[in-house]
């Protein structure tokens, strides 16, 4: 059975419980928004387009209960996290729907179902990429736990399997919170998609000893020029993969284009707790009075992207801009 | 007090053990070689400098037991690790006495003295390159632990300091094993020296911020041309410093020096089980069927190097070889 990060009936939005994997699958039921903005701030949900999706049905339940405003239920769940884009596309998306009088459930549906079919173009787009690539190397996790269903980064990589490419995955393991090697390894353990765990730090080692073909992340915002913030790390990853000329891809959907940032400067980058750095399976692995900096997501320029896979097919860095033109213009 | 990794007493190896800390500061008395061996091996000793004076006394001990020939005994403790070169010479330089028919303990003592006092001089000779840089990122452990006393990286931060230089220490956190926020933190938190714990994947990002003002690192083998191998993660941080225009430094005494080879592509890369990079103290964080790589060094060539520091000064990669047949030749 195919990976759902999360699922919605009337009334309550069911989150798989992305801090207990892969040790426990644990399904959460939430039923008001509070509860939404706390597991999104918790990371319960992650992952930009799939943050979105729980933000819109969050935004769909805080009509249902009626003691919020659509501006009062906006704020509450914008204030969660600062770096996916995705997340604001999510609720002015069913914010509009409430201000208009339409139904915000099935505005939140129309929503997800649209990440859910934009990650399946970006897997049909994105596997011709892949043809000739045997060995790619991906971070943190840009899968179906990301993205609802599909994901983004995983998405090309599975549908090349379907028409019968042999893929071997790198998985970075993502530190501080280990989304390479508690979420990505559990997908795809679990469709039996060969792949290695390694330490962030055995990345540059394998692409400058020729045994990464690509490289292919998720993005939790790409600005009009291309430049995109992402787990913190893809900035090294893709400084490494260009020196060693491996291509190095972005995946996508719609949502996470930001059009009305001009590049990658002005990005929120979120500062997480020191605790996720400094402590492991709740055992302190540094000295008490060590303190530590956790910056969640780093900035990667334009010019080290080869390509972004999106659901209109795949774009080149300078071509992002007029792609986002055309597609406000046909919207 | 200052730091010691080890220490010795006729008869008896005191290795502090390095794999309990920063919880517990536990000695371990080891009397046979088969034991150094096995500290070795199990990183209980670790850093290049510090495990060639623990082989250098394991040579010692194999002598006072008399079970042993000098060829068997140099076997025994070469089939530990494969990368660092300065487990081959303090092996080396005691078999030597042993041989010749002199005192192995006090070869073994002489080593000691030597890589000690060498580290001193690397710390004179760095801090002044670290006079203006205010910010300064190391990785993985190359402090008092590894090298017996001084360290190789630390040594020109510790002299600095003494000098009055304010310093700041990112700490790469150097996964699978957190050498840096087990050991670099707890030297550096032992001498109130100001620093920051980061997972490997954010020292990019601080690179790319403009709030590195260097790098400095140890070295686990160096050859004539200036390509070294250190920790797995060290290649990535040069490149990406070099991409910035921050300076790289590598620390290291003269024991790390391979003479005799020619480039960094034949340097053996040792590589480690995969429960390293599949638990964490002690729990799985990855799925029961999923296996990971685990590369314990990468290699860096050397022009990512700004200049090595040694015991004889600062010597920028070109240099490397003119320096160490002029040391040859001195001898």
């Amino acid at each position: 059975m195919a990976v759902r990060a999360l699922w919605y009936r009337p009334g309550t939005l069911f989150v798989l419980d992305q801090r207990a994997l892969p040790e426990r699958t644990r399904v959460l039921r939430l039923t008001r928004a509070r509860e939404v903005a706390e597991a999104i701030r918790s990371m319960t949900v992650r992952g930009a387009p799939s943050i979105g999706v729980a933000a819109a049905y969050g935004m769909a339940l805080a009509h249902r209960e009626g003691t919020l405003s659509p501006t009062a239920a906006a704020k509450l769940l914008r204030s969660t996290r600062p770096t996916a884009y995705d997340l604001f596309v999510g609720i002015e998306t069913v914010r509009s729907a409430w201000e208009e009088g339409r139904d915000t459930e099935e505005a939140a549906d129309a929503y997800r179902a649209k990440v859910v079919e934009e990650c399946h173009r970006i897997g049909t787009a994105g596997a011709p990429l892949l043809a000739r690539a045997h060995r790619v190397l991906t971070h943190c996790n840009a899968g179906a736990l990301a993205t609802v269903e599909w994901g983004t980064a995983l998405a090309p990589i599975r549908v090349a399997r379907q028409r019968g490419a042999h893929l071997f995955v790198w998985v970075d393991e993502t530190r501080p919170l280990l989304q390479g090697s508690r979420l990505t390894a559990w997908e795809l353990a679990r469709e039996r998609i060969p792949h290695a765990v390694i330490a962030d730090n055995a990345a540059g080692h394998y692409l400058s000893t020729g045994r990464v073909d690509a490289v292919i992340v998720g993005a939790d915002r790409i600005a009009r020029n291309g430049d995109f913030a992402n787990k913190i790390g893809t900035y090294e990853k893709a400084v490494v993969a260009k020196e060693n000329g491996v291509p190095f891809y972005v995946a996508a959907p719609w949502t996470t284009f930001d059009a009305r940032r001009k590049d990658g400067r002005s990005i929120p980058v979120e500062e997480r707790g020191e605790e996720e750095v400094l402590s492991l399976a709740g055992r302190r692995v540094a000295p008490e009075s060590s303190h530590a900096r956790n910056p969640a997501f780093d900035v990667t320029p334009a010019k080290y992207v080869t390509a972004f896979v999106t659901p209109g097919g795949v774009v080149r860095p300078p071509a992002v801009a007029r792609t986002l033109a055309r597609l406000a213009r046909e919207r």
